[in-house]
């Protein structure tokens, strides 16, 4: 899947051979392959460089055949689809990062400082003082820019939609009758962060963030883009102040999220599922339609439909209650003996 | 009680009659009776009108008699009081939102667009780059306004005080040497969701919020405003940086609250609480004066004054550390054998 | 240590009777002895006030016999160096406060209502539309800062960094390679809250944070600055949305802290060490390097280095999985019978 040019100029192509040399690459293949975008492994197509770094051998379905080449280290380089060129080197994803500088660019917050195009914003939008509009940007009919709001390059914002003051949207498609209170953030660079040569090195962020229609968010809460693919909240889905989605995080329709929610990378959340305050939901996990999730709960594995948990690490919640008046009873009895 | 006309221009009147026809309501009675405001069922006078959506019949006190009109579901339409006219529908907080809708209109932010009106800032104040007053806000002796920072219409803000860089304040009157660091958001919706014909649905949020004299609330932390009633935090209390404070929540004075405090809904707490990093309390419960409660905890139910509690659900701590050190030498004599 | 007059205004010097007269203090030495600045009782110089409010009397080293003076009870009076003016007040850090109101002035937002001073950004970087720029401070090479971002007074920044949309950055002075995410708060002043006369009171805060190279801040992060000494953020570190560093805090190099992390005051945290969501970590406490904190772990006590510990409070990760299984057995084995 190709890199969004609303919120990425694309700066090749770039030949195969250019690439190895600025990755410093271990490859003897053909080098006149012209590259256009950066990819993830699994989708990557025609011209996408990608990169594979799990601990395993990937499996059928982990590296798409159809991708032009992709960085992996030595240890896995005979395991690629042979139709793809293998890039070997210490760091895949790494040297993916550096190769991705040669090829996009993201439209990020300099954009505006020389912005020239007109924006396109309906005349019965109204933009508030202060609000900044980045170049690309569209704004629908009767929606509202609060003050000193900043709406990025490219974003793509529906009609009967308030963005509250303060608030910061990016690399974002915003439905209609969108709510995104004072001082959130929409579509900032989530938290991938990769070894580099010299220490902690924060993986570039290529996806975007998708808020469906009637989607409110809270002040000062956070929904971050996704790594290649999209952030999504699905219709309907209610999420208070001080809440974090993480990157690649699907949420369904009318999901009720309260305060302090922590959402972690790759989780997806079915539809009409109760969140208490301050649960959090380590990554990659599932929870299924209709799930509800006590306050303070931890959630480190799969919960399934229509089921009520709570604690941490969270259970059932009939466990979890029997479990604590268990303890408070020996607790009790003891002191009587 | 009355909207604030501060934060709430009124439209109407509206006849009875009218409204029925907007929200589809069922009635049968005095169409010709004028509406003016919208309220609270408890508080609602004459020429209010208000919704009940409780469980079971409401008790004496539930419904104000004095109000104008009340939605009601077909099942309790006989159990309002004589005086109030009955409005049957499905959903009666939606047809409250719906009348409310002809009735009131929140000055947000577009206000501030086309503002015209002279804001009443004194002489002495400070009013840094990039900050926006909106019509009608008042802004006392000496007091700072940081950059970019936002004053919604209406706000009353004292002497002395000291408003961040990026924070915005709506729906508020807020009194002397008061505090507001960066990027604190106050008196924006609270998360009030009810049932919608299309599902989850915000309920909008007609209060305020107070804050006392002497009240320091941290940078990037969140106080709503009122569904109905205000928020209100007294006098010298402290709060942390990304404390959450939800609508209607009354907090005392010289109350400690360290960081991340979640605070639901229509919570009361007392004078002279301390809250550790990270403490929950649950909406609706009461938190005596003088109470300790410990980081981390998770408060389910009330504590009564003077006490110190902790845990997940919090219980009085001395009880938390005996349960702990009890499983703690269960286990570590399992291991023994 | 001196303040640092790029951060704070010198107003002096005071004589130490004009600070007498001022603070209400009891004394009978020298009074023509000039005071220029405010400082920690451990690292306070010649012409230098600090205060002592310790439990115990102090013991060697917590005041330097260099400070010119000292504000503390009558009850450890004797018990300074006999080099040190001794203050004689209830309140001691609360007379500090008050010597300091005319010692030292924070040059905070109003200074920068009247900016005349040109400010020294480099020419390649990028300051985008509506960011404002603090009378003294320093912009590098390439650095791009964000529409609507506030760079404070004095702050230094420097070369190909990245400061987000709506951040406010004061106090502090950054590295190369920094990112500053949108919304995030650098430098307000941390909680801070002495008894005064009347109430809770806010300490003042006069130190700053310095962000290494490489580090980076997430969305809507808060790191205070320092009471006196200064907030470190090593090399490489990255700090996830939503987390909250307080004051005097000591973070090593390549530390990876995920979102909610909540590091209270004067801790210190190792190269190396990683934090799951919503870690709590109690003020004073240390964490030796590489340790790992599991998700949702409320740390009470020292983690010495290279351990793995979880739970609330924490424990080594072994242990509190022994116990979450041990409960676990005991109460479905209960069922059974």
């Amino acid at each position: 899947m190709a890199v969004d040019s609303r919120f990425y100029e694309h700066l090749g192509p770039v030949s195969l051979s250019e690439i190895v040399t600025l990755t410093g690459a271990s490859y003897s293949g053909n080098g006149v392959v012209q590259i256009m975008d950066v990819a993830a492994s699994r989708s990557a197509g025609r011209g996408e460089v990608c990169y594979y770094e799990g601990t395993k051998p990937p499996a059928p379905g982990d590296i798409n055949p159809e991708a032009s080449a992709c960085f992996v280290t030595q240890k896995f380089a005979d395991a690629l689809p042979e139709s793809v060129a293998a890039l070997i080197v210490a760091l895949p994803r790494y040297a993916h990062y550096i190769a991705s500088r040669s090829l996009v660019r993201y439209r990020n917050w300099s954009e505006q400082a020389g912005q020239t195009e007109p924006t396109n914003v309906h005349e019965s939008a109204k933009v508030s003082p202060g609000a900044v509009i980045g170049a690309g940007a569209a704004i629908g009919d009767r929606t509202i820019i609060g003050p000193n709001a900043v709406i990025g390059p490219g974003v793509q914002i529906g009609r009967d939609c308030e963005i509250g003051a303060n608030a910061s949207i990016q690399s974002a498609l915003i439905g209609n009758y969108v709510k995104v209170y004072s001082g959130a953030r929409i579509g900032e660079s989530g938290f991938g962060v990769m070894p580099g040569p010299d220490g902690a090195t924060d993986a570039p962020q290529f996806g975007r963030v998708i808020l469906q229609d009637h989607v409110t968010v809270g002040s000062n809460s956070c929904v971050d883009r996704g790594a290649f693919d999209d952030t999504i909240i699905g219709e309907h889905t209610k999420i208070d102040n001080l809440c974090q989605i993480a990157h690649n995080v699907v949420v369904g329709r009318n999901v009720l999220m309260a305060s302090f929610a922590g959402i972690s990378g790759t989780v997806t959340i079915g539809d009409g599922v109760m969140l208490g305050g301050r649960v959090g939901i380590a990554d990659h996990v599932q929870v299924g339609d209709g799930a509800q999730i006590a306050a303070s709960a931890g959630v480190f594995r799969e919960i399934p439909a229509g089921e009520t948990w709570g604690g941490t690490p969270a259970k059932p919640l009939r466990q979890w209650m029997k479990e604590i008046a268990w303890i408070n009873r020996q607790v009790e009895s003891g002191k009587k003996k």
